[in-house]
């Protein structure tokens, strides 16, 4: 369940689809028929994928979608049911076709259908501050609170028992049961993902959404990007304090608890049972495992197997840290 | 003068102490009426207090509360007029009682008081802008200004010539003469403080104010968190740059000059004119002295004498750190 | 043009000034008229400027301005047609003097010349939010969206096709085509600048504004303060990601990208096409070149040239910094 909220434009015909990447629209049966845009592993018959690093090889071996984004050097790992679609800039011409898609994963323009909950059946089932906004396709549990001024935008499903404050902004958000998100929080926009080019840089999609499950605690100030081709997670049961960052796609395990400032930037994933200090850093792309403790103000450059203390900027043993630091 | 917001809603006999922490209430004469908790230097004699570490020996032998949660290790440092309530975490218990006696001061949910100042009588005294909210048990002085979408929750105390920004929250708070607080701040929330338990997180009591005195000014999108057991102070003519964090319990001295994005952990103790430039970290349970300089960017993770001037991470001397980093 | 919206008040006559800074007001002859307060190669015949440091000796020899506020030590520097006003301390002197002339400089009072747009006439051009608030002097081009709560204050020019998110404040700002400003965002506020004393901290003006020029993105919760005497300037299609902080004055060339948390203390003048990683921090009145990459979490504290890789604490050659950090 990447996405519960974008909704797929298509299908599509496949000679649009060449046509938008400006390929010849006959190099193809360009009648067929094409559903979803989806990765090489989750690809189904009727897909399109996408395949630009020799490192997903394996996969790309065997993927059932139908026709895949490719380059030339590429092209042969497909399997002969797939057809290659030559392009030079694979992740470029993904982002055209997932955009043509999902036209609303691209823009983060405010929510206009957001009207006051006073006027919406919510008035009698929430209890909320002056103020508050709700948009569409929004569902709330029972026994919540929305503090005042707060902004539920569209595409947000909220458990029971939670309590969101005032000043805080959510879309394309699902929040599980008892859950805190304290105030002047942005929670759901679009990640900081593009393709830069000096005559205006390119936004790719965002079609993930965030996900906060049982029991977490959002501090103020704080700011969780939605995913892009994921989703971001926030583990069951983990507390983050104020004013931290956490970038598209992160996953973050249960029972986690974060202090202020932290800032951990895109598609890494973190184990259970963490402790991260103030204003640490983790970079993007990593795998930083269970138990592990990260001293404030470290900076993470590399994956942190299970059960390590670690410290230092890049971060290192934090014995080790400490004995050369007396 | 810890507490002047949060209500003390007792007193309780002691069975209903032994009784909320599952203990024999025969264990002590359990009609015995108890009028608050407090530490074991600030107890009188009708009080229960607390005592979880060998550091606090000689202040438990001399501490004047009639009960002491404590453990079985420890009991026997009491004296005899305290009669010892033993338990597996004192911690915890604490936390317990004091949730008991200050029901108020474990949440931040949204003030459900705050009504517009129009409605109120600040109306003729305060220059407001647009949708300005203000709670119970707010007092402002003369020739004060209010920005728009501003919330002044509950357990506010403004002095004169006092600016609040726009999109600014304040609750838990006194500020004294003089004070600026720009806009997107957030004054008075509880704590990152609590019992980490993978069956919910258990926070605990912040009974503590945030206090700020004459003559400050706090940047945008700054948190300061109230106490915990003791007050957060910001020090007169003290600056603040933008997108501070100040946690639980820090006190932060006189004509003191901090820098942007700055983080201070809880409880610790900073001197006066500080200068902390932009980034600087410092974490929980230290004493900055007097007249310290902390170059920016630096992690403290110890103590610092008066007259310093550090830099680094670890923080130390800033000839030695340059000396060492040509 | 430093400066299209703070309003000079002025001509005074000379006595005006020396009266102002508690001089002998017959030392010059006093009912010459002065029209503007500059630095000392911009000032005109009629204007007044200031000179403090021998390092700008060379352009104090060839001012054309009238008077010259300047120390006892310095005079000497000055063309015969400079007639210097002698002071202890220049710059807080020449703080009082621009004060005069542009008293709307020094305080970030919120705006209280803010209407709801429904009562504009920016009702039917814009397509915005609940709660919008617009100041005096604004003008906004076609086809903009404003968000929910937010607040345009006086002077403030916004091109074409821009978005401004939710929950956000600016002020004093030059908004070009095609922008985009995300959520919770405060722009145009004064600067971190002052003149410490125990007695009062002493603001000085900020007089130059925010430029954000075309095509560039802003993230949720960043502050991008005004300059004092020059502007601070984002450059065209820079994207900035969240909880980021520019300080007044600083200039940032084209095609940069920075990453969340990235702070950039006053002054600092970076170059085009940089890429900022996430937590970096740059110190004041530093010089970056351009195409320079600067790794998360670095602290750069000196200049660096074109086309370098830095890394660390303080930053240098990335290369380096790896080899040593292994």
């Amino acid at each position: 369940m990447i996405n519960p909220f974008f909704k797929n434009i298509g299908p599509f015909k496949v000679f649009e689809i060449l046509d938008l990447l400006n390929l010849d629209t006959k190099q193809a049966s360009s009648d067929i028929i094409i559903n979803d845009i989806k990765d090489l592993s989750t690809s189904n018959e009727n897909d399109i994928t996408f395949f630009h690093s020799k490192k997903y090889k394996s996969i790309a071996n065997n993927t059932k979608a139908l026709f895949c984004i490719t380059t030339e050097n590429l092209k042969n790992e497909l399997p002969n049911s797939c057809t290659p679609i030559v392009v030079e800039n694979v992740l470029i011409a993904t982002s055209r076709v997932t955009t043509k898609f999902y036209p609303n994963s691209i823009d983060d323009n405010f929510d206009i259908t957001a009207k006051d909950i006073i006027e919406t059946n919510f008035k009698d089932k929430v209890k909320f501050g002056k103020n508050v906004l709700i948009g569409n396709n929004v569902t709330i549990g029972s026994n919540c609170l929305i503090g005042h001024n707060t902004i539920i935008e569209q595409n947000v499903l909220i458990g029971d028992n939670c309590f969101i404050g005032s000043n805080t902004i959510v879309r394309n958000t699902i929040i599980k049961d008892n859950v805190k998100i304290l105030d002047n929080c942005v929670i759901g926009k679009h990640g900081f993902g593009f393709f830069p080019s000096n005559n205006g840089n390119l936004r790719y999609p965002h079609i993930g959404i965030v996900m906060i499950e049982d029991h977490c605690e959002i501090g103020c100030g704080s700011t969780i990007d939605r995913g892009s081709m994921s989703n971001t997670v926030i583990g069951k049961n983990s507390y983050l304090d104020n004013q931290i960052h956490i970038a598209h796609n992160v996953k973050i395990g249960e029972n986690s608890i974060i202090a202020g400032q932290v800032g951990i930037a895109g598609s890494s994933t973190l184990g259970k049972n963490l402790r991260v200090g103030g204003q640490a850093g983790i970079s993007g792309h990593l795998k930083i495992g269970d138990n592990v403790e990260i001293a404030g103000g470290s900076g993470v450059i590399k994956d942190i197997p299970d059960n390590s203390k670690v410290m230092g900027y890049p971060a290192k043993n934090i014995r080790e840290f400490l004995k050369e630091n007396k």
